[in-house]
């Protein structure tokens, strides 16, 4: 008998709240510990465990992976932080079925290869656990909907992981463009600019810079990730730019994204780097491989609201990282590439300033008050945000900011961008996983900062 | 009987080149001073008349333009210079056709409202005379191939004023690209953000940020430029973006540009002005305008050779002028809108370094020798080599480097982005003007820099 107890709540449930009617997670007594598994502990999923093992109010119970040295070194962060031992599901890649149907668990945390979050995350809903899903990009628009449909028939919340709606930078923005400084929004620009090669190859040993092997040969993102590029050619990564974006413009909360295009250039930097590399070259057998993904694809998406959007995705070129975001409005523009904002009546005419200023002036509360708590948390210290909130989401049922319909929404980009540059770049609709509940919803991100 | 000679010249015709066969322009004798007309002495034929004038090897014989204002203006020009009077033509909107019948010229300048830029070309090729034609965007696509035709049955070279190929940062880029420092072309950006609100509208006395005015009641381009910004809605000024960025990747020379998709925002920013605006106001009649034009357009562009463009078109909204330079390839990037560079085994790994040194390093000679002569011309200093090289090509039948070809892919992308966006962003196929010659033909700009 699981002890997690299903309290009616059907108040939420005409405002289209991702807490369906007649059940009620985080209902638990204060005193009781959230009772968390973790799917996948991988370099990513020890990020996780890492904020985890430090509260108080939170018991690791189980753990699963197939990966033994993995599990071998997420248990030594227990030993470190002289935890309770969870329980191990290390029998195979399914596992973690075992794992919801034995734990009584209050939430779970997935944060696995990508072509794992969809499965396991609806495994979790059907077992009524409160899930954290890890972001990626859908492989089908269908996958998304099975998201959807799952919670809808479940009952059961999904928090979706997009660490970068919590950076600085961003929630200062988002609190100066709700104040009106820049006026209604117009146009914004994202996405992932990040030079990969020394992640998508390595020696099989060091997750870094190490080497040019991937598949069985590599580790940890190698082993998984760079097959990708080898068979896909589309927006592989679409979270971390239309995740914040979809804040400052209320993407399923009174807007939605209604159309993308997209295209994608030559394939050239995979090829390169594996053939320039000290342990590659021309006679490695990986310079035989051809990479399907473009290195660099762009798209534009459209919404309702009239606001366009144009995204980026650059992982195979050298390149300082640079997730690119420009937030554009009737009265000015904020860019972080060159960290200036030109806000009309304020800024010198036709001069650019620095942004600093601002993104003092406007700090979101939460990193005024939590700065020291998440000195060395992952990604500057925005992954702890994204913790708490999640756990405050799991614990006491506030409302989720990222929901099973923004994740199906921003995960189905990838798929669709696929789509698009196959067909020449041809326009892709992009679902309304709401089904008409974008109308009412409100955006409940990151208010009263 | 008119005076210019024609003169065979077989040699280039196999090679595709605009000097078509049967026909040489540039065979003058050294002695004699080139005879130009211009066409439209507005603000901007004003600019070409100061650096002519202070040329000792150009005669300007004639001036046709309607407008009075503007031929007081332009004789004053004269005056200050001590130059002989030109003949003016100022009688109706045609009386240019007049000039180009009676005058024996050797080349003329175009620099009317966009509406007449290819209707005079045209009438310019069929009268023998070399054309200059300034930059705008077409109408349609049969336009931009009447120019083409025109050409290939008069045998008359049109060089396109695309004065931003010029700018110095680019042409130092071109250099270093050359060099191979970011090595295969992959991606590129471009675009025309410019702030026109103060351009579009004025007090009908004024140029600039004057008034609210447009049409019969304004002045310069408020008179005529506003009213595609009712009626249009697409990338309405392409060349400054696309002009530059076909060099680097030598777009009618080795590779030409494929396909074309384009999305328009909301129009806000025009409307807001005159609202807002201390002589406009909601009660103002031109309050009631609804403008067509998105105030942000983006374009999407592929390339045969596997590049990927995005193109900006930004001008209604408050902004620092940027046309947003992005220059990638497979060693590394260039970013104007941050001043920086980085390439691959040369800048710290993963970080941006400020360019300016590599703009030194790569500066072209042409900069580096003509410096001095080209301070105070339009643009930075640019309007000097974009007006050194239409001369020499007018006088000495140099290779033009933009040519009617050029002119016509490019000027087409503003009605294939007007179509595009009309049809929800699909895409359109960009026609290959040059017929094939594309693939035989060699980038002639700025080389040996």
């Amino acid at each position: 008998m699981k002890r997690r107890t299903f309290v009616r709540n059907t108040s939420l449930a005409g405002l289209g709240f991702s807490v369906a009617p007649g059940l009620s997670f985080g209902s638990r007594n204060n005193t009781e510990k959230l009772q968390i598994g973790l799917i996948g502990c991988g370099l990513r999923g020890q990020n996780h465990l890492e904020l985890l093992l430090k509260r108080s109010d939170v018991v690791i119970v189980a753990l699963a992976d197939p990966n033994e040295e993995m599990i071998e070194r997420s248990l030594k962060m227990f030993d470190s932080n002289a935890a309770v031992k969870p329980i191990i599901y290390n029998r195979g890649d399914y596992d973690y079925e075992r794992m919801l149907e034995t734990e009584d668990l209050d939430a779970v945390i997935i944060a696995t290869p990508w072509e794992w979050h969809s499965k396991q995350a609806i495994a979790a809903m059907n077992a009524r656990v409160f899930v954290g899903l890890e972001v990626s990009g859908a492989f089908s628009v269908e996958e998304c909907w099975d998201l959807v449909n799952t919670h809808l028939e479940t009952k059961t919340p999904l928090y979706f992981l997009e660490n970068v709606c919590f950076r600085r930078d961003i929630m200062a923005m988002l609190n100066l463009v709700r104040e009106g400084l820049l006026g209604e929004m117009v146009h914004l620009e994202c996405g992932y600019q990040h030079d990969l090669r020394g992640v998508k190859f390595n020696d099989g040993v060091t997750p870094y810079n190490s080497g040019v092997e991937l598949g069985d040969k590599g580790f940890s993102e190698a082993k998984w990730r760079t097959n990708h590029s080898i068979h896909r050619n589309g927006d592989l990564y679409p979270t971390h730019g239309i995740g914040p974006v979809s804040q400052f413009i209320d993407v399923n909360r009174g807007n939605r994204l209604l159309t993308i295009s997209s295209m994608a250039s030559k394939s050239r930097g995979l090829h390169d780097y594996i053939v320039n590399h000290e342990k590659g070259g021309e006679n490695h057998p990986n310079a035989k491989i051809k990479f399907n993904l473009g290195d660099k694809v762009t798209s534009m998406i459209t919404t309702s609201n009239g606001e366009t959007i144009v995204m980026h995705h650059d992982t195979n070129l050298p390149r300082p990282y640079s997730l690119g975001f420009r937030v554009q409005g009737t009265r000015g523009l904020w860019m972080k590439v060159n960290n200036s904002i030109y806000i009309e009546g304020m800024s010198p005419p036709h001069k650019w300033e620095n942004d600093s200023p601002y993104l003092e002036k406007y700090d979101h509360k939460i990193w005024k008050e939590g700065l020291e708590k998440s000195v060395g948390a992952g990604h500057g210290g925005m992954d702890y945000f994204l913790m708490e909130s999640f756990l405050d989401c799991a614990m006491n049922g506030s409302e989720i900011p990222f929901d099973v319909f923004d994740a199906a929404t921003w995960m189905s980009l990838t798929p669709l961008s696929e789509a698009s540059i196959k067909e020449g770049g041809a326009v892709r609709y992009i679902p309304d996983f709401t089904n008409g509940l974008w109308i009412n919803r409100k955006n409940n991100f990151a208010l009263n900062g």
